[in-house]
């Protein structure tokens, strides 16, 4: 294993900073995330979850600059398991850092969502 | 490794659908669950992780239908470490996984009681 | 993998704790601990991450009695990044596991500190 990462995020304060800030939707996440399989935008407490994952990304990556995060999006796998897709900025870095792949988990419940992420 | 699982659950809405709901608390624990090692009920905020450790379980297992609550089961070894034990339909799921070995912890404090699984 | 451990610490609940009880702080902390980079006391949320990594560790060694709680430190690797040391009794403890590395990350927003730690 080469390295753990989890992250919580606080659902409403994360869905304040979304409505404050017009445009950080969009740069937090891709289009397929904004949007889930139904087409519909995805409820607050998901974009949380996601918003963690891609945190506990950064830190299996040893949280550097220049990360971008576009490079660090989840997908919905057939059946509805969430993975990890990387590419650019963070693709690069996993390699240098010898890793080959990655695991997710995601959750939420009343305020609270967090993810935890395995690299390897 | 083959999966990790993480889950959050917040231990005060959970002890309101246990009340809610009758029959609820013995549909999701195996007596063994229920009752401590004092043979005393567990806390709500006990049965909340247990509640996680089963959800992080079927997170590892791809969130499939048809998993019995009582095929996982949180049992405490000797000298008091959580430890889970799968069977039947998440011992049959498992296995098609190639899941061999299970690793779990527990925690909670205040509102939240978390879980995290790791399958291989 | 040897273990996995998480914790969960309420960062309000724990400033309370903290500031009840004065030497508490010292006693689960090492110097290096109480101050970051900066010199300055770390705030109350990093200090309940860096608690909840310590049971995370304990939890890894089957929360045994006689662990002492500055066997099990936080440092900053070069870069920023949170790596755990072990020595005393943990390190005792981890020898007669076979645990020889440790994975660790933290986080904490709102009210919410958590730590999982991987061993193997």
């Amino acid at each position: 294993m080469a390295g753990i990462g989890i992250d919580v995020a606080a659902i409403s304060r994360f869905g304040t900073a979304l409505e404050r800030n017009p445009g950080l939707a969009e740069r937090l996440f891709t289009p397929d995330e904004l949007r889930g399989p139904s087409g519909a935008r995805r409820a607050t407490a998901s974009l949380a979850a996601r918003f963690a994952a891609k945190e506990a990304v950064a830190k299996c990556l040893g949280a550097p600059g220049g990360l971008r995060w576009h490079d660090v999006e989840v997908r919905t796998a057939p059946g509805g398991r969430p993975v990890l897709r990387v590419r650019g900025t963070a693709a690069a870095l996993a390699a240098g850092l010898g890793i080959t792949s990655w695991q997710l988990s995601l959750t939420h419940d009343a305020d609270v969502a967090s993810a935890v992420v395995v690299a390897s």
